[in-house]
């Protein structure tokens, strides 16, 4: 859709970098699975131990993963020495996280210089190359530093 | 501020059995500290396995606490055969989520027939009875069942 | 992307009848540009009187604008005894409402049995059919009635 | 709750002489109510002309009550050469904005550098003084310029 041209050539690096500093990322099972300019995908399984009252994925696991793949996606966009957090985010359930993996996939709405906004979906991986939505969030980050 | 009447008087036990039943509280270490009509706080550990890059707790864990609670907040009010599912949140995050301990506490804004609408901040705590605001969250969330 | 099947076939008519009701839509200049199962657009002019403080239009004419349309998208989908009110919105702004006619874009991403989630943008209109985004929103439409 | 210090001494000054340049204010017929260091009350009364198919007032006019009402609930504490911008809010409707007369009434929940997080309500008034709650925000406004 839109062309985002990184700043940082090296843009891959920093986000893996940061992502393997994230202990809440291997121990939800979380991996990156595709990092490309404004874009970023995060995949998971389904793991008993984060389930909520009806066996389905946590909705604070849904959010682990796509608020993480939102603030990637911004991060593949600034300049070398720049940061990403998260200001706010808001996300809407629209089906029980139930599935064996799930991915979450984020794209770059809105660069700019200090304020980039976000859109992620989740969905849930079936048989035969199926995919759900399951949830779908708009969020809000802010570079820092440097 | 408001005051509830809860409208099925065993509310407690109904959201203490619901909770029981999330894994995910336990594996996050969350423990339900406060049942009242339209109100509940979830206590929770720092733990380094769920921390971000920086040391901190992950946003997906502030959020697995406060939109629990916030969901408890409205079943507090449902009658007895209902159950309750978040249709949507958003948190804004307003610190490091830094402190040894956390609290979420959630009540519930409007109680609606089929939508209850609830806010939750979660808390960091530290010595000296010191809390210090972390996030805000506005929530929507759904009766359903029975 | 994806091809709903309007329940009432008569969707278009109720659609524009409902807008026709509303007077602030005469008041804000706006206009039913587009009507299909899932979709809607509404244009508006650029008014100097509803400007904020530096002359753009203000955030809640554009709110005006992406939520109505919200809320028609979701109707399209309805059977033909349902209305359909705003649970809520998140509204980002990307740009200021600077230009001479906008565009509200409205589509569904998820039509439940009560709840319909939809997904808007606001552009700007510019010379040589330039359109710029101004503003984004992700907002809960709930079906009432019937 | 806080007690907010305001960095200019002035701020009351520059958020009239602000809302004075909103041409907006003046069509839709809001006017500053109160003005005091992190809070913001806007006033408006019910018209005709800015009402929905249901005949109550439109949530566009609601958010612009409630969004301006934040937006300089934030800059009563900035110092005196900055601006405000709404980054995002959300808005949940709670009740018809049915009524003769309407509040909104923001604070600021967390005042950054950069970023403020603020809260509002918008309440009906109704005989005898009572109050009804139509609608709740919680927003994200960021300080510019200077």
């Amino acid at each position: 859709m839109t062309d985002f041209k990184p700043r940082d050539p090296d843009y891959e690096r920093r986000v893996r970098e940061s992502f393997a500093r994230q202990r809440a990322m291997e121990t939800l099972g979380m991996r990156l699975l595709r990092v490309a300019p404004g874009e970023v995908e995060i995949g998971l399984d389904f793991r008993g131990e984060f389930t909520q009252q009806h066996g389905y994925l946590h909705a604070g696991v849904v959010t682990a993963a796509v608020d993480t793949a939102c603030g990637y996606a911004a991060l593949t966009l600034t300049d070398a020495g720049s940061e990403v957090l998260s200001v706010e985010f808001k996300l809407n359930l629209l089906s029980p996280a139930a599935g064996e993996r799930f991915v979450a996939r984020a794209r770059v709405v809105r660069a700019g210089r200090n304020i980039t906004v976000c859109a992620g979906d989740v969905f849930a991986l079936r048989g035969g190359g199926e995919e759900k939505l399951v949830a779908t969030m708009l969020a809000t980050m802010m570079r820092v530093g440097a």
